[in-house]
Parts: structure tokens; sequence; C-alpha cells
């Protein structure tokens, strides 16, 4: 199995197309390489030169001496296959492609991507690219890529890794982090990704213990399931992924498509899986960015308690607004806890935010004393310092900070973040203590969630899944109703019980109370339209009933073969729900769950999960709707049975899971969420 | 009327309880204004000093020769009063006041803040504070604050100003501004508004020449009225209002009342407000401050179409992505211009976002080609350029701006914002150009969206109001629903028709068709729970409905007097809505509308509008329900009457704001949206 030391820590590197020109393409990695004191051999490859860049150069990738751990291809795009080719037999472990002119140009391109990628399948070797703009392990100066910035921005070595599926935006991404102070071990840009893909990108860091952190950015997902495993192997070793998943809106996903060429699958179902699975998905750069610089001290509060003190009371409710948006609990202190701050500064606001208010300037020991008393008894998951531009005063940082270390050195695992307005060297001393600070408080809020959102998936760990039923054994011809239904319930989904009546006397006999009438035929898909359906029809009304569906549905298709009516008690009461499954290009099958109607229709309030999941990832799934307070009783309801509701949702993850290749879509609409029990009234299957 | 020189230019300043220790609340601002060359007199006022700071002191605010413009007053809160008094023997136009221990301690200090008030209103003399942290004017060189900030962030006059009620977030807010490089010209903290409060504050900035961006903060509004008279000052002078008010969160709020010792009132009201009257709510004090920045050109595009223009396809997509949830318009370029582009460069992205790729380095041309091209052809109001580092590149930064100087020269009432990585001093000459430009997209973008909401308010101007009704004269007592429907009916707004039938006889008269029958009595408010409705009531069961009616409501409420039963049709189909108005602590009356049942009651779905307004604001209300569509024809309904639902709301709001003395709310519930006109089922009226 590849390991990043395969892809990122050669021994030796060769340059097919290496340009004397340090500012051209073929030129640039050459020049890094030379600049950085990369120390592995290095091997220019030109034809028309002896030597490159004041080094030896060869005339083909067969003439370098011995084998070659990394080969770098800058040749037209008609040539890069031979290259690649020979760079297999020359031992190579990983050959990057700086090309352009394939998938990204359609036509031809494609045929010409395929082939990198079946090269790659068949020799073992590993292709970055094409498309691509390199990549660099900082730490063994290894440097393959035409970025301009390593010049103007060498990387010092640090925690934070970079996988980015754009190159031009990969370097944005790591020239803003260098900016940032922030070290950056590993950079990689998988470009056309012909083989190697950014989700593989994430498992090999993920997998390092040289990668603190994680920055991600992607415009498609060509490979889910390996995403799922990479963001597992990252939750198994507490390491943050931050994800940048672009191409969210109409108009972005157009741009990400014709730019990369590949389908992005549906937004909602990313959101889902990497919450699902434990990443954050950012929505800035400068929130990524955040993120990870925050994540530096390594310190993950696995809850959502947030306690704030300040030295303004203003700072107060604006960080109290800002943790509501962020779904943090900004959780009042005890009331002795209180009563304890105000005995010793009557001015004080002591419930959370704790405001020290301006006495500060007169007695800074306020501030340790206040911060012990809310770590000792408000049980925080995290704290926000408030000090503003104080922080950075020539007469009181000094002991601010001095305080601030004292206090939290018998707190070593709990985080403080700090809100601040000081000079750099100031900034620093906060970086050296481990205390990570904003200028602004939103911001600083927003971190906060994301390192007690990693805190939480790491501790719940990964969700476990019950085991998978036997595949369901479909019956011959198209699914209707019927056949639906039965196949669910007997993966023990709950379903409506129905009897067929094929005669006007069968559909009076099944007609025992009020009952729903529907055409029994796998020909007519849209039986209302069809006038197959009757509802509320009792023993009285049955037989005309029955009669009036068969013409109807005769009448609509001629050709149809029509089973019968299919008899069902009305179900009345409890709330209605839509579930189904369907399969994503990239994530293949999904379980979606959502409040039947106008809910599902006018608002887009679903849910989506991977299938498959247990119950427990079900709940969230219910409890993440915007009207879930409908299924909790709102409106003078009685509650809906939620522990069957999820339980049913769970199931259908594992039916959905287990029939994936014969079954592209389910749908359970409506399912009635009833104070005991749920109840499936329609069902519908869709083959693969 | 005052004026902000009455406040802020004073030719004289005297200071009460005046200190000589410069770090010292009474001493900082003589400090400050001895530090940073106040030309106007200074007056130490210290009964046990001869000199304070090396200047003539004064036993007395009396003692002090002739008049003085400012006086500031640091005593202890029961002193301070007195000195107000004296201050306007003195003839002072302004009166300063840092003691805190008035309102925010409550008790006695609100009778002392009550004292500050009357005396205000007494004399004339305009009291700002108390627990008031100060203010400046920068361009006098004007600084009675005894914020630290001074000393180490002198302010550099600009054309913003900040009016803040916290002190020290104010003081929080103008550091942040400084370390931005933001000229400010003046700084307003208003504290506890015994007097002068934020929303005046706003208005004597908005009223001046020299102030071209305002930036306020606040916990509570004293004043709505005030406020939105500020807010239309600034319109009218286009100068942005971008305002934080925070509190908004259940915390937030809590912390915010106990800090200012004020009512908030209802937080979606501001929102509606502030967006009614053209302001713009920041979340984040970043964000307030990124768009006071991207304010400095004054260019506001009334429009919401966007282009980009990138040299990374990602770039675009990200943008795109954060345009769409800015609610922008990433309009395609059209066909022909599209061609134009693909024919200089076969490999571009011509669409928009459109993306030059890495053809860029070789060609730098092709950026105000491409430029042009998009605001010749495109018509956007806006464009944002992704530069990355490539703007601080050594080889291409100084060519890059020239290009972008000399392009945009020809249109220089388009806005240009840049996304850039670039040393300071190339940060500073895309300022000196009139370039504002950010190190993330994201930010760029929502600043983008606010000035072209800035653009758009100005463009439109204050909204026309109808002229108001005469007051409605109310009958005596209780009013019930008959007198609540004929109220509204005489103000024009429609309500279903209904008879009052007081025997049975009359009852099964005036059921033509299916009919409503609910109990008439001003005595009973929950007619539901009286037993006293019935719906679909027909000719043969009304005789037995309306005894049934009256004997419940009789069981019910034995002393309540029944006036006998309203008789209406029933009215089906349509959209079910809620229209209502009440009065808001801050702003008088307001109009809610929402969709019904599930919309308003669990999905908190509803809108809301200062009273009175016109058709075309009420249209604003019903475009802004995330359920909007339900009402324009979604899941096959036909689509509402929304001319006429647009008149019901207009007239709402003008029987409110007409009745707003003797009526505190008004509720239309259900009120149904048919495809012709609306009709109000039920209405409720409550006195003041």
């Amino acid at each position: 199995m590849t390991t990043l030391d395969d892809l990122l820590a050669p021994k030796s590197f060769a340059l097919v197309g290496a340009s004397d020109d340090p500012t051209r393409i073929g030129g640039r990695p050459i020049s890094n390489l030379i600049n950085q004191k990369f120390e592995g051999a290095i091997y220019p490859v030109n034809p028309k030169r002896d030597r490159v860049q004041g080094l030896p150069a060869y005339p083909s990738l067969s003439d370098v001496p011995g084998d070659v751990d990394f080969v770098l291809v800058a040749v037209p795009a008609p040539l890069v296959a031979d290259q690649v080719r020979l760079a297999a037999t020359k031992g190579a472990k990983a050959v990057m492609v700086f090309s352009s002119g394939f998938a990204e140009t359609g036509g031809d391109g494609i045929a010409m991507q395929d082939e990198l990628t079946r090269i790659a399948r068949e020799t073992g070797v590993r292709v970055i690219g094409p498309n691509c703009l390199g990549a660099f392990n900082s730490a063994l100066n290894f440097y393959p890529t035409f970025t301009s910035t390593i010049d103007r921005a060498t990387p010092t070595p640090g925690g934070i890794s970079i996988a980015s599926q754009s190159g031009a935006y990969g370097s944005h991404i790591y020239f803003a982090s260098h900016l940032r102070g922030l070290g950056i071990r590993y950079w990689l840009t998988t470009g056309n990704e012909a083989d190697v893909n950014v989700a593989e990108a994430v498992r090999l860091l993920a997998e390092r213990d040289d990668v603190h952190t994680i920055m991600a950015y992607a415009e498609s997902i060509k490979d889910g399931p390996l995403l799922v495993e990479a963001l597992e192997t990252a939750r198994a070793n507490r390491t943050p992924v931050i994800f940048m998943k672009v191409g969210r809106s109409e108009v972005g996903a157009a741009a990400a498509s014709s730019h990369t060429a590949s389908l992005a699958g549906e937004d909602e179902v990313y959101d889902a899986v990497l919450r699902q699975h434990g990443a954050w998905r950012a929505r800035s750069t400068e929130e990524m960015l955040d993120i990870a610089y925050a994540c530096r001290p390594r310190i993950y509060p696995a809850g959502k308690r947030l306690g704030v003190v300040t030295i303004s009371g203003g700072a107060g409710v604006l960080i109290a607004d800002a943790a509501e948006d962020a779904g943090l609990d900004v959780a009042p202190m005890p009331e002795a806890a209180q009563a304890e701050l105000k005995a010793q500064l009557p001015f004080a606001a002591p419930r959370n935010p704790v405001d020290v208010t301006a006495q500060f300037f007169n007695d800074l020991s306020l501030i340790p004393r206040f911060l012990r008393t809310m770590l000792d008894e408000g049980g925080y998951d995290a704290l926000i310092g408030f000090w503003t531009s104080v922080a950075g005063s020539p007469v009181l940082s000094a002991p601010l900070l001095a305080y601030l270390k004292e206090t939290m050195a018998g707190y070593s695992d709990r985080l403080l973040l700090h809100v601040m307005l000081a000079p750099e060297e100031v900034e620093k001393q906060y970086d050296e203590a481990g205390f990570p600070h904003f200028e602004d408080a939103t911001r600083t809020v927003a971190a906060a969630a994301a390192l007690m959102a990693f805190g939480e998936a790491f501790a719940r760990g990964r969700a476990p899944v019950p085991p998978l039923p036997a595949p369901a054994v479909l019956p011959d011809g198209a699914l209707g109703e019927r056949e639906a239904k039965a196949l669910l319930a007997a993966a023990g989904l709950p379903v409506v019980e129905d009897v067929l009546a094929t005669t006007a006397e069968e559909a009076v006999a099944a007609t025992t109370g009020p009952v729903a009438m529907k055409i029994a035929s796998r020909d007519i898909a849209h039986k209302t339209e069809a006038g197959g359906v009757a509802l509320g029809v009792t023993t009285d009304k049955a037989a005309e009933a029955f009669t009036r569906i068969m013409a109807s549905a005769r009448a609509y298709a001629p050709d149809a073969r029509l089973d019968g009516v299919l008899v069902s008690p009305m179900v009345e009461g409890g709330v209605e729900c839509i579930l189904g499954a369907r399969t994503d290009p990239v994530f293949g099958p999904v379980v979606v769950f959502g409040l039947g109607g106008i809910f599902t229709e006018v608002l887009k309030d679903v849910s989506f999960r991977r299938a498959p999941f247990g119950v427990e990832t079900a709940r969230g799934m219910i409890d993440e709707l915007k009207g879930a307070a409908l299924l909790k009783g709102a409106r003078g309801q009685p509650p809906a049975d939620l522990d069957a509701l999820a339980e049913a949702i769970s199931k259908l993850s594992l039916f959905a899971a287990a029939n994936a290749e014969n079954i592209s879509s389910v749908e359970m609409n409506p399912l009635r969420a009833l104070p005991t029990g749920c109840l499936a009234l329609d069902a519908l299957i869709v083959r693969a």
C-alpha cells in the first residue's frame, strides 16, 4: 500500500522536460531543489542540453543511471504516457505530471488521461496529476512544484498539511498560511486526478504522526468511499480535517464542473458525509486557516459549554450572540460560584459571560482569580478571554500574560482562546505559550466551535454500524407498490398491511373499516393520475370504488397489466414524513429523511446520511431538521415515536447498502410518524 | 437643534475632578489634550490643587473665567447632578459624564440618572453619559476620553466615524480600525444615555459632509423613531451606516440588559428596521471594518450583478458560492462576449466567473483586455478580481497594478475589489489607487454585497408612505371578533362578511351555503376552548349548531354577555396566512406577516416592518418569507393574488400607525390568500 513517503520522500528525482530557465515550468522545480538544498539526487532530462542549471542533464529518462524514485513530467500531453511507462521501468514510485491538455480539455484529452490511469493500475507506479501544480515536503526540502511562491515564501515545517485539488487555489492557501505564520509540512495538489486523488491524499496525510492538522480543498471527489476511509483514519488518529468543498452554489457547481471535468454530486450529501465522519466543512479560506491555527495546541474539548470572560460587557454580549449562532452553550456559572465572584468584585457580571469590568485596570489579579473560578466551578469545555488592546498595553501586557500562563499551567488540557489587539511580538509570546488568539471575537468563537466539534467527533469515534442483511431477491419485472412494500416489510421496515382484491367482492370483504384503495399494477407509476386511488372508502362504497378504479386504470393505460386493487386501512394522525434512499454518484447509497409536503418540496428541510448506519446516526438526522419540533409534540400534537422512527431510518440504510448493486432508489412516502410506531403508506423501489 | 459641533468642537474645555496623574480617569483626558495639542482652552477643576499637569487649576467650575463650551465630569455619582447644573450656568453646550454608579447599578442610580435627563431637558445642555468612556474629534485634536489607546494609536482623521453605546467595545472598534489603517474622524461613546443616545449620535454624524461612513454599535436603542430619522438622514446624504446591534441571542440579550439596564425589544424588528431604512447590519466587528474599508472609494453600485475574473478556476468556484450565499447574481457574460474572450484565449473560462488561467503569467495584457470586455459587455454592477500572491510578485506586481489603473481610469464609477496576498507597500499602492483589497475571497464578496445593498438603498431612497387615515373611533368596552372585523373593514381591510344571528331561526336564515358559526361575545377570547365554534355547517344543521354553541358558551362563561352567533360563509382554498400589527417597545407599531400554522409557530418564518409603509414595502415582506414559493404557486396550487395581499399588509400598517395610541395589537388570523383577493376569517384587536 502506498504511503506518503512513497510520494514525497524520494532519494532521487528526475524531471523530464527540464529547462535551464529557472522561471519556466520545467525549470522552477530544479531551481527550487537546488536553492532549498534537497539532499537527494537530481536528474534533469533534456535531449538538447548537456547541463541544466549547472547539473548534468540526460537525453532520456532511460539514460539516467540506476533507479529513480520520483519522476516529474513536463512535456506536451501526447508525449506523457510514454514517459510514465518509462518511469515505471526505472523503478519510480511516483510520477507527477504538470502537463495540461488532458480531461480538462475534453475530447482526446479524456482518452489520454484514461491511458495514464491504466498505466498506473498496470504498473503500480502512482501518478500525481496531470494538470497539477506540484507538491512539497518541507522537512526534506523537496519542492517538485512550479508555483512561484517557494522562493518568496519558503515553508517552515509545522504540523499542518494541505491537500488541494486545485493547484492555483492550493498555492493561495499555502501562501496565506505562510503569511499567517503557519508552518506547513506537506503540500500536495492533485490536479486532474488520473490516479492519486484528494481523498487519498487526505488518507496518506492522516496516517502520519508528523501531521497534526489537515486542510483540504476540492471541487469534486472522485472516490467517496475512499474519502470516508480517509476521514475515519484521521478521526482514529485525532487529526482534525478542515475541508473546503466548493461548488455549493449553482453557478459555483457549473464553474467547478467546467474546471475539473467531473461530476460533483449533491452538495447536501457532502455536507452530511463530512459531518458524519468527523471533518469540519469550512465555508471560507479564512475560516479554514483560523481553525488550523487554533488547532496548534492540539486541545479538542469534547463538549459545547463555552465560558467567556471579558473586560467589556459589550464584548460579552457579542460573543454570546456568536456562540448561539455556532450552536455553543454559554451556560451560566453555578449560583455559588457567581456569589463568589460577586464577593470579589461587586460590580462584576458573574453569570457568563463574566465581566471583570474596567476594575481590571486597578487589579489585574482579578483575571487569574476569575479564570480559576470559571475553570473549577463552571465546568466549561472551552474559554474565551477578551482582552482587546490591553493585551498589548506597554504597562499591562507582560503581567497579564504572566498571570494567564501561571493560571493555565494547572489546566493544561483546557482550551483558552484570546481576543486581543497587540503588536506582533506580543502575539508571538501568546503563540509560544500555546494560546491561540484572534483580533475578531466572532472568528474566535467560530474557531472554538470547530475545535469542540472535533473533540466531540474524536470522543464519539466511528459510529458502529449494525451488520448488513443479505441482499434481497428482487422479483422479475417492474416493481410496483405491492412488490416494494413486500421487499421492505421483509427487511423489517414498517409498511401498512394491505390485501390484494381482484374482484369487487374481495374488495368489499377486505374493507373492514375506512380504507385506502389503490390500483395494483407494476406498469402504472402515477396512480393518482391514472384515477387509481380512492381514500376513506367504507364498506358500502367498496364495490363501486373497486370498479371505478379498475375502469379508470384501464382507460388510462390500456396495455398495463392490472393485478387488482390494494386495500389497506386508512391511517390517520401523526406527522407525515418522507424516508428514502438513493445512490449518490460520489458516495453510493445515501438515506434522506424529511417532513412531508411543503417541508421537503418548498423548504428543502431534509437531512442526509451515507448508508449504512445505526440508530444513533438516524436520531441525528431527525434532530437536525428545522421542523423537528413537529415530531416532538409542537402545536399540541402528541410527540411521535422517535425510537421507532430512528429504527426505521437505520433499517432503510442497511437495506439500501445491502442492495446497492440492484436498487438505485427507495421511497417511503408518506411515512407516517405516529405516537406509537411509524408506518409507510406507500412505497416505491427503482432498480439499478 | 444640536449639531455635532456643539458636542465635539468646543473652544474651551473644563474637567471637574481633574487629576494630576495622567494615567487616572480624571487625568487622562487632560494629558490627551496636551499631548495631542488641542488648541482650545483647558480648565482643570480640582479644589485641592493649584496646578494640574502643569496647567492652572480651579477650585470649582464657577471659578473658571468666562463661559466653557464643554464640561467633563469625573466625580462620584451623587455629586454629578450639581456639576451638570453648574455647567449649564457656565454656558456649556455639552457635559460629558464619566462617572458610573447610575442606572447600571439599579436602585438609587436610576433616580440619579433620571435627574440628569431632567436637567438636560430643562437647561438645554446636552449630557453625554453617564458611565461613558468619552469621545474624540481627531481633526481638532479634541480627545475627552480616558481610553488608554490614544497615545498608542493616535487617530489619523478620515471619512469614517464611530458611534458606540459601549465604551470598552467602542475602544476596541476604534483600535481595530486604527490597526487596519482606517482614519477615524469622530468617535462618540454614549454609555448609559441619560440624554444623547446612539441613535442621535448617528444622526449628528449623518448630517456632516466630513463623515463618509458611519460605524455604529449598540446593545439597545432608546429611541426607535430617532434611529429611523438618523438612518434616513444618512440615506439622503448617501452615507453608509454599518450597524452592529448585539444581543441577538437569548444569552446575549440577557447580558445586554444587565449591562445597559434597558429593554432591547425584539431582534427581528431591529433586523427589519435597519434594512428598511437602508443600513447594513453587521454580524461581526471584522465585517463592519471590512465594509467601512471598502466604502472608501465611495462607489455604491445600485444592482446585484457581480462579475468575477480570476487567475484560478478554483477561486472562481469559491467566489461564486460566496456570492450566492450573499444573494448576488453571478450572471453569465453575453454569448458574443464569451466568444470574444474565447477568441483571445481558447483555454479561458469565459462565462463568469471568467478564468484567465495561468496564461496570464505569459501575457499580462489579458487582464485589461478581459476586464474591459466584462465592463463593456457584461453590465456588472461590481467586479472582483482574484490575483492571489501574483499581486505581490516582484516581477508582476508593478505591471499588473499599472494595467488595472489604466483600465479602470475609463470606468471611474465602477467598483472593482481585489483578492490578493501582497506586502504592505503593494497594498498601500492599491489603496492609493482607490482599489479596496482583501486577503480572503469570501470577505471580499461580503463587502461587495454590502456596498451593493447601500447602492440599492440610496437609489431607492426613502420609501413613500401613503397618508394615514383618521384614527378609528373604538366602541366602548371589550373588543370582540365582530367589533374587530367592523373596525378593520371600515379601514378597507378585507374581512369575511358575517351575520349576527340572535336566534336559531336567524341562524338558519343566514346559512345560505356551508358556513362557519362562532359565538359572538366580547367576553370570550378563546372561542374554540369555549365550544363556541362550528365549521362547515349546512342549513339542516344550522339550528342545532346555534343552540349547541350558545349552550356551550353559557356553560363555559356563565357571566359572559352573549350577543349571539356570527355566521359567515366557509372560505376554502388559498394559502393560510397570519397578518398582524403590534407595538414594539422601541420602534412603535410594527406589522408582522407570515404563512399560517407551522410556518409561524415552528419555523418562525415571519417578516416584520415598521409601520406605516406602502405597497412596495409590503411586497418585500412577502418576498422575504422562506415559504414565499407557496404563495407563488408551488405544489400545483394557483398563485395567490399578491397585489391584494400587499395592499392588505400596507393598509394594516396605516391602520396600526394611525391608531398607535389606542390599539396595542391587531391580529388577522387566518388571513386566507386566495387566487383573487384575500380574506381575514377572524380578527382580534387589543386596546392599548
